[in-house]
């Protein structure tokens, strides 16, 4: 099986000059096939403040109407994607950006409103707007793309199949691209990059990092109320990936991207030691 | 020698929905390999204008500072040309967004502050920022996307070699392209489309559409005054892919794109009646 690599970076390290550059360094010198996805939240929501638009969060989700929809376009498809690519190739990597809709890669429904408990334990139908779920990513074409020595960049934005672009969570593009490429017979190797070394015991203990975690232990873990808030979700990502296919997942920071030993949290399949 | 249409289309076209739909159409159903390069400028316009950024222009080209450029990035790389890829993967175009920095697309160099004419007769060097004068188009990739019936849908932002987006006039990133492909032994035909059906020897007059000009009669029309403004660079891009390779050169509307009698104004490189 050939291997790839697909790492998601959040929006912290790609808009901080400090750590896009550590990104860069350790992304151009990741050796073989691969896939960076991306996010941008903190841009859009500075873009939208600077116009005046209120950015309305649900449950860390961006609830995207008409306008918000035009600055996370400008936003992820434009300043931050096409940034990454130029920068990208000045390290030598031939990158592509890509949306869902190009090349028709990503293709999404709009979700529909939906019944959401909220923090304070309330419940509240709500409409996330121009909001994709991933119904299919097309992974022959982004393997096509791949074995042409091409580095897909992915902006979160996917295709809803009747000319409109949905904004839809990075973690789950992530999740979805691996899954799209393992079904093409690739051996993908996903890693979420983000401000922490991994997943951690104690929040206020960076060396505290759960080297190695099960979905029964993840489960325990959120009961215990270890793991919480925004991890939930990307450890689901994390793990829908794992069971469809992916062949590891590492939870990590993006100045670990190359480390080969055991510095960040890696998913495992079967119910083993957390 | 395998043909392929090359169609730039301004940004009064595909910012006007009733302008876009009818463009949608033609294009989509032009028969055979395509690319289509876009403009962006009233878009760019507005949004800087809604930023509290001044827009300034000078003999038609925008003076690209820091905040101009991300503004340019996010409306021409974001905006304009995911909402374009979106809407013509809708009409079965398979449309993939490309800037410059996309796999190395289209490199440029940063224009070195130069004299120039102003309207009033006076001369003033004007340093115009981050805008690239292009120095190569790779035809060979592009080629090699389009033999994959992939129909390559261009912003006009070039890449510096060095991490960095450039600001490049729509028109002449069309005729470099024009030019990279007929480098690789394509037949190329380059359509300009704009408002009017093709160069007017009455501008009032919208059946005045001068036929046929070659690059004598286009230096006779400008002595003459009847073509003039923005109308010169756009004809000498023109005349410049035609000397170039590019087997043929029309200026006319996004509606006639289909159209195979005279209706626009073919450019001829022999001198033949004006």
């Amino acid at each position: 099986m050939k291997p790839v690599s697909v790492i998601k970076v959040g929006g912290a390290v790609v808009e901080d000059e400090a750590s896009l550059l550590l990104l860069l360094q350790e992304f151009s010198s990741l050796p073989g096939r691969k896939v960076l996805v991306h996010g941008g939240g903190r841009s859009a929501t500075r873009l939208s403040a600077r116009l005046g638009i209120e950015s309305r969060m649900v449950n860390g989700r961006r609830v995207t109407d008409e306008e918000t929809l035009r600055v996370v376009t400008m936003v992820y498809g434009g300043l931050v994607n096409k940034n990454l690519v130029a920068r990208l190739q000045s390290f030598g990597v031939n990158a592509l950006g890509l949306t869902g809709a190009d090349v028709n890669a990503i293709r999404s429904h709009r979700r529909p409103p939906k019944e959401m408990v909220m923090p304070d334990g309330t419940s509240e139908v709500v409409d996330f707007g121009f909001v994709g779920d991933v119904d299919e990513v097309d992974g022959s074409i982004l393997g096509c793309l791949i074995e042409q020595g091409i580095v897909p960049v992915i902006a979160p934005l996917t295709y809803d199949g009747k000319g409109g672009l949905l904004n839809t969570n990075a973690d789950t593009i992530a999740s979805e691209v691996a899954c799209g490429l393992a079904a093409q017979g690739y051996a993908v190797t996903l890693t979420y990059c983000f401000e922490k070394r991994g997943v951690l015991y104690n929040a206020e203990d960076e060396n505290s990092v759960i080297p190695r975690m099960s979905e029964k232990d993840f489960r325990k873990l959120v009961e215990q109320g270890i793991v919480s808030d925004g991890m939930i979700p990307k450890l689901e990502n994390a793990f829908q990936a794992l069971r469809r296919g992916t062949e590891s997942v590492v939870i990590t920071c993006a100045d670990h991207l190359n480390v080969k030993d055991a510095s960040g949290t890696i998913l495992v399949k079967e119910g083993c030691s957390a």
